[in-house]
């Protein structure tokens, strides 16, 4: 690297408006395909060459689904859109002074900026569990906590000391919001579909799940019946709860909770908590509480002209949702659909309109034929949320391919209660830590 | 990890005969399986957890298919087999004078020890080739090419200077038999349907792909029919053959051949050859050329009563095969059977029987539609080569699951021209070394 300049990214010059989106997740690819008729040059920068389905990183790490089920080409998705340019490139700090955004590749002019880079896993300054626990925000991330996993079996089994047995066969799920949750079940039918079959030598009953979670209920963002139900599903898998609990120190063996109990562990997953993924060089005005930026009712970011922000990193206060919208797809795919709009406006100097959000419900499955609904009319519980899951999870999938890989692996599994793919690629070494991943 | 002893692996011990497989291939797993019914205790050890189909690396290295297509669980394998143990654990060394196998894990001691550690890459002793070139032996290397590969086209995009430009294009592979064959046919494929769309700003005619064989044909393990073929085939994807022709030097940048040409390259695919992956402590006589282990026509390595080889890794004489077997799966396969059947007569003190290799035939695919097999009968070219292809190897794979979902994304990239899985997961860096992959 040379060092940035404008000549090195290599993105020709039109004269045409800019608009650059950082980040190919659910908001920037909206966004980026709602552009396509306008009369614009849209750039669209990631660190990665793909598209991450989220919400389902939890089944690559369980080893539910391999990656190309979940990740998808982001030059695939625009291949032909004339007016789109991808450069695969990490965004360093926005100029807002020059309209230049900084990144690996260099330098990048914008006349429009929008920032849709989503949120990174939030530690709450805890050092230690930054350093010892296991996040789940991306796939090499999800794959190194699958070959942990399974790791541990395999360091059970070689092991004679109970203690270090104990916390082998010890996963603790700290977060019991629907990634927590929908983990935890996952790893129940681990435990009682699988493992038992492929680790006959070990006592599979001494597996223990744990969930911590600080506040009062599982899934907060859904209806008390959900999570009580939620906590039904779990429990019948021998899931330990522990609610209004946090967490206080972890060494990757020795996990402290704030009731004074400790759990022997080796794997702590961390589904606590996640923050705006800011970039430097905004005003500090401009974030608010969850690190997320502020943005008016047309995703503008307080404070400018020409830069918004759409999906989990905004935030914009209506009257439904004082506090932001909630950190879900859907918000963000709405609000890319609904910028791609504004920004035609805004070009053709027409006024621009106040996004609304259309409530589709939450979701959360655990694990087989089990799952939780809130739909905008009614509440969905049991095998019917299941299956309501299963096909709104298959048809947002981007592309008829990974849709079909997905369905395959899913009938596979659901037919012969087996998964396919405790596979260890790359053994994960303690001590990387999470940012190298 | 305290040092190797015997207790730390924490295999039960038992009055019956301890047969102990180095490695989960071809062989390794037909000689366990044909063991089910032998009143003897198997303990097999690999230092995956899995078993890989290595003839179809080429197309996890060439976003064709993902591992889990091609690798599968060993434990899965053996799920129902009592008399059956696995450890994943990296073989060290054998000590012939007290039977013990030395593991990463502790010392295993053995009855009987079946070696079947298949084969390495074999840079002939060229420093820089090691260091520069990819090999293709396992999954994490076909994974670390996969990315390089895209890396490589995404860099191509940012450069404005021709020679880097002409570097970051140009894909040499070295080594003409059916792994070299096969690759350049996946990247011609590559180059002809699918990168044109994904990279509309690159000038794609301006990459080359080139085949490098010291030899005077490609496939010399083939028909010379066979051979002409595969040439023409490739010949429509404009790869450019350079037989009769040795490479010198690779700095990472310059591929010096021995004819006196260089290419400016950043991809050296290494398919040049093998070598037996044969364990310190045994006799140096035992050993013969290709490193591979001189055995008897029971599968006995020669100078030891109970330690066999088989697969790869044996080197058995016969009126057929004067240099050894070919390095194939069919030999391994029926090698493996073929021991199991022998061990159960030595240990019932019946008379061992030779092993015959029946020969099933051998073939190569270029790209679709286009494949070359020379069976025991007949020979088949084109076509109807490329769906008997097709079909042998999903027979071969094992596992239902792996065969519907490697079904599905053939069936797929079929009828669409298009492959579904050009996803940098982990970025390579070059000047790590092959293995460490």
């Amino acid at each position: 690297m040379t060092g940035p300049s404008s000549i090195s990214i290599n993105i020709p010059v039109t004269n045409k408006p800019r608009i650059v989106i950082v980040g190919g997740g659910f908001g920037g690819i909206q966004l980026a395909k709602r552009l396509k008729g306008e009369d614009v040059q849209v750039v669209m920068i990631d660190k990665n060459n793909y598209h991450t389905f989220q919400p389902l990183l939890y089944q690559v790490a369980t080893a539910g689904l391999e990656p190309d089920s979940i990740a998808y080409p982001l030059r695939k998705i625009f291949k032909k859109q004339e007016n789109f340019i991808f450069r695969m490139a990490e965004a360093i700090k926005v100029d807002p002074a020059r309209k230049v955004l900084e990144t690996s590749i260099g330098e990048i002019p914008y006349d429009f900026l929008v920032l849709a880079t989503g949120s990174v896993t939030n530690f709450y300054g805890m050092r230690d569990m930054e350093r010892n626990a296991m996040p789940m925000k991306s796939v090499p991330q999800s794959l190194d906590l699958r070959s942990l996993i399974l790791q541990n079996l395999e360091a059970a089994l070689l092991t004679t000391d109970l203690k270090n047995l104990e916390g082998l066969l010890t996963f603790v799920v700290v977060g019991g919001g629907p990634t927590g949750v929908e983990t935890a079940g996952a790893l129940g039918e681990l435990k009682n579909h699988i493992l038992p079959l492929d680790y006959p030598e070990l006592d599979i009953k001494k597996m223990r799940i744990h969930v911590v979670d600080h506040g009062p209920r599982l899934l907060q963002g859904m209806s008390p019946s959900a999570s009580q139900k939620a906590e039904e599903f779990l429990r019948k898998f021998e899931v330990e709860i522990w609610l209004n609990t946090g967490v206080v120190a972890y060494d990757g063996t020795t996990l402290s909770l704030s009731n004074g109990k400790t759990l022997l562990t080796k794997a702590v997953i961390w589904a606590a908590g996640v923050a705006g993924a800011v970039l430097p060089g905004l005003r500090a005005e401009s974030v608010t509480n969850g690190r997320r930026l502020k943005v008016d009712a047309f995703s503008r970011v307080e404070g400018y002209e020409n830069i918004f922000a759409i999906g989990d990193l905004a935030c914009m206060v209506t009257k439904d949702s004082p506090q932001g919208h909630s950190l879900l797809a859907p918000v963000a795919m709405q609000q890319g659909k609904w910028l791609a709009q504004n920004l035609g406006r805004l070009l053709r100097k027409q006024p621009l309109r106040p996004f609304h959000y259309l409530n589709l419900g939450v979701m959360a499955t655990i694990g087989r034929n089990q799952a939780v609904a809130d739909l905008p009319l009614v509440k969905v519980q049991g095998v019917l949320g299941w299956f309501l899951w299963v096909f709104i999870h298959l048809m947002t999938l981007v592309g008829f391919r990974n849709r079909m890989v997905t369905f395959v692996n899913w009938v596979f599994s659901y037919l012969s209660y087996d998964k396919g793919i405790r596979l260890i690629i790359r053994p994960f070494k303690r001590g990387q830590s999470p940012v190298d991943r």
